[in-house]
């Protein structure tokens, strides 16, 4: 069914693209979405521990699917590479990727930031700190001019894009400007683990939680320090939802800011993106950005409210970490990188009711 | 985005639907397929209790829509109208839906049985009793042929449309006559119970249940009968998920029965159903049906297990209770009846990892 | 079994209670605690909308209990009451309660705030103003001394004591001074919604969410400041649990503090306390504050770590809000003012695995 | 606080008990009970992956007891052993254990079942099957007199408690007579699938499921044929919650049956059992057994529904897996096996709100 590509064979010449690694939530998540892609159609998909296999005995949604997980031997060359690998495997095998394409997105961390100096500090430092300067971060929101034509994508951190697409407004419009006291307090879903589990992403411990993880010192902060330009007082929370994270940023700015100051940062950034959502206020349930208001989708939800007795400006900003937050992200990067319609392949508007999900 | 329909102006005409009773459940779900689907256009929406709101203030997915909220007066005429009301609504104003439309989709249980003696068996009586044998049940895999072209389709219960498509095969191949006992025991989500809440539905009541409902004589009984010619024992838990229906079958053929005998009969009622998917067995997480691996979808999955030591068939069943079992079906219905492609505007693959959602 | 009170009639006459709103969650969550009191007998309790039902028809904990409910009208003399009414209703019976009972322990925000100036900014005013001052705050970690012999005990908020529980060392030890920035990031169940439901927090719309609510503006904001001396800037978010509420709060010092400050000051005011518990570190799944940890004990968990990058304490705090929170504390509390053994009644000690719960 | 034994040394000399796999959910189920249990005290706990680590760092309710896992090597005598060690490892340690106490407790299938015969068929065989005749199955309410004295106790199956509880009745007086149709479909939590994870049973994976498994053929099946003296047809699905198992039997009785039959068997059997409540109808949201009610606790609840018109009882019990279906299952049987009081240390009545839990 919808999970092939519906080219058309008479306008357009498809794309073809290959994911390395992709038995994995974030592999899975890049398939379904290439699957349904209107001009990119899927080549090969590896997979050491189950190469040979249906891809849709491992990703439900891809049952049907003529697809097999290959060992990540002897690829064909394709327009697009897509690597959902741990952190620190693409940085090893980047002049192999490009080898295969010319267009290399990359959703591991390996890539993401400026500097070998930072990789030193946040990581093991990196194998290949040559194509740093070359990676370009694939939120389109803060960076799509540098996206048209790139080489080489490196896609965000979930928490860190719901942080900075939080807060950009912010800093972009002057109401913050870096020395002030920047709170950010992330809830996440049990997705962000990843496919596998161990002992404490089992169900009946993971169930109901609200766990600090990561408290202090989340290799995300180092992410959002780059793009907003001060550091961030960030600490994670798990809590019992698959798909999602929430950023609720807490600051202080230096001086007064009516709500009508934040209406024209904000709108000013994202009235024209297709997948920002201002969520601040109005009736019924669903008032402020929830991860499952857009949980399936590659919305963000951004929302403010003011609390003058204490000066602080409160920043809600929810996605779905498995889309906005990694997958569909690169696809949107994808899209403007190769020229195609931004929003391809990305077009599905949530469920209601749903359960996150 | 993706909530508006992209009709090709050049090639189709489209064609108008309203929806009765939007701010449920259902009727959001109807709008969310509707405002996708490549052919259809919503004309109007009508909520006596949430008139003058934007339907995105209620249905998350629909935000972003121009759409409101009306009263259910005066409405324009339109090509198909889809009736999203309470059980005995609709066959009270069933004449004045066919002067809005000449094609009526009736989500409700008013016009799923034959006859009158049903109803006064089952229900409270029919105030239009004439429409019975006019109204076609929306459920293509058993009643394709005379959907085409129906005025009046009337939507079939959610765990009856699990049951039937779990069971119809064994019957329709005379793996079961009739006369054997079949036991069907479901489990729903809590979207069953509709909008609103209750102290039931409530988050702290509702929440980690295996609560027996309706325990006896569900009124889904009646249905199923009607269609697979025998009576069957019913029984409905409630369980912690969202979407879903999920029907395990325990039924005692009176011959022997083999593997290859139930592979025939399933393939040959579904291999060519574009919304029935078989999982029976294999390897990996997902093996049989599960309402997750569908959630979000109109798909149904169908499967089952040899019980040789009590001469056994299980027979699982699931479906999104919103989708199979409701909006999708009805969408799909009137797809068939409307003469378009079928499965317009229900392409959705589904989730993966998903929480039923 | 075990709801009923194991008086040792030989040693101890019983004491009597009864419990005026019994039907909603904190009513039933005293009744059972009271029904497994050693020393305390429960003589009535009333629901005005479930009167003449068995307690345990609404409680299944007290199912087997031979209680009934009974209108809230000519109560006989007991030794304690306790009032389990909405805000606003116990301020306008305060004297009908003590013609009842010398010693009165209510669980609304009705006497938790000192002067009538503080309900007038952050609640409608007040109708007993004469009574604030003779009220002391249920929490015996920071009122221990003044609870003894207490006749009016006014029950704090579940929020409000979490947060206090984390904060009060840093202040009582002179870590924190009292003009520092501090952040509280609150994570609640849906139990803190209360019985009955509503479209919020019906289960289809409650389930998966992290929510905002109350995101600035808090009313427990006004208990944090009046304990700690300083204003907070305090945000609420429900989750999917049922049971509990985790404060995470983030402090910014002037001055250097080390672990070992940290360590000092925590365990300087809760070593001997008998319902806090430190959870900071170690190994395991298990390593800060949470409220699974905890459920259906009287426990409050209590941790933090320094972040010196960002010259940061956070401090996680978790309890079940329905037992360290409301009814566990106001029990607690009535102990300690009728002279009983402080931990009677509370023994629980919780359950794993369990799912917050 | 509650979780060290409150021994009178007045009056009863305490006995010790060891457990022999401590670390898993079972293990700490049982140090759990014991902790708080009034004449048992815990002398040593065996878990050689933990070995050296707090009890209290795997299991939170236990955090603050001074205990730590020890390698199962030398281990002192005591008077009860509990070994809560994986299926196989008991029969062959058998012989050891009696060397260290003269009452052993197992909860494996170690010796649940009867004969050498039965191994065989259900499992792989036994290595001491001169031990099965002596062994007690350790279910009170169909084997009461057995218990008293027992040397050796057989704890059962959690699906098979469920289930048999059940079900008893009607073949204990006379409803069933072992040639009927018997349905059984089981709904069980992830407890059930132990510590420790894997892929299946992943927070991600496992989350919001109804999920077949062992959809027949299940081991269980084998204790409940021993104890009704019929074959069941028997199906289990996961579904989501963590503690709990819910069976719904389907049962086709011979000859007319009438409520009063009903409850007249069911009085018959369990008025006078601690452990055992029937919830047959009544108001409200609670009207037959869930595994939410009896959630943290040792009590079976058991009802049933008549379904005239499909000739069938339909009859629905549901137990806490870790409790009535193990580690308190387990305790009860202790207790009367070594003459204690049989409530001892199963006092606790369960909690509402939960959420199963």
């Amino acid at each position: 069914m919808a999970i092939e590509a519906e080219t058309d064979a008479e306008s357009v010449e498809a794309l073809t693209a290959s994911v390395i690694g992709g038995s994995g939530f974030t592999g899975g998540e890049l398939l379904r979405l290439l699957a349904g892609h209107p001009t990119i159609e899927i080549a090969e998909v590896t997979s050491r521990s189950k190469a040979g296999k249906s891809v849709g005995s491992v990703h439900p949604p891809l049952r049907g699917a003529d697809l097999r997980f290959t060992e990540p031997d002897d690829l064909e060359s394709v327009d697009v590479l897509f690597a959902a690998t741990p952190h620190g495997v693409s940085m090893g095998q980047i002049d192999e990727f490009f080898d295969i394409a010319d267009t290399v997105v990359d959703l591991s961390a390996d890539f993401r930031l400026e500097t070998e100096a930072q990789y030193e500090e946040w990581y093991d430092g990196h194998d290949a700190p040559e194509y740093l300067e070359k990676a370009e971060y694939a939120l389109p929101e803060i960076n799509r001019e540098n996206l048209a034509g790139a080489e080489l994508i490196a896609g965000g951190g979930c928490n860190a894009t719901a942080t900075i697409l939080g807060l950009y407004p912010l800093f972009e419009h002057g109401i913050l400007e870096g020395d002030e006291q920047v709170v950010v307090d992330v809830k996440v879903g049990s997705s962000e683990g990843g496919a596998g589990g161990g002992e404490a992403s089992s169900h009946p411990e993971r169930s109901g939680v609200v766990r600090p993880y990561a408290p202090t010192g989340h290799r995300h902060e180092a992410e959002i320090e780059q793009f907003l330009g001060t550091s961030v007082s960030f600490t994670c929370h798990a809590v019992d939802m698959i798909r999602g994270a929430s950023a609720t940023s807490h600051v202080f700015p230096s001086g007064p800011v009516s709500k009508g100051d934040l209406w024209k940062a904000y709108r000013g950034c994202y009235e024209d993106e297709p997948f920002v959502r201002m969520a601040a206020g109005g009736s019924g349930v669903y008032r402020y950005p929830e991860p499952k208001s857009v949980a399936g989708t590659n919305l963000a939800e951004v929302g403010f409210e003011l609390d003058p007795s204490n000066k602080r400006i409160v920043v809600f900003s929810a996605i779905d970490n498995m889309m906005k937050g990694s997958a569909g992200q690169a696809v949107h990067a994808a899209n403007i990188a190769l020229g195609l319609e931004e929003t391809a392949g990305l077009e599905f508007a949530g469920l209601h009711p749903v359960g996150a999900p």
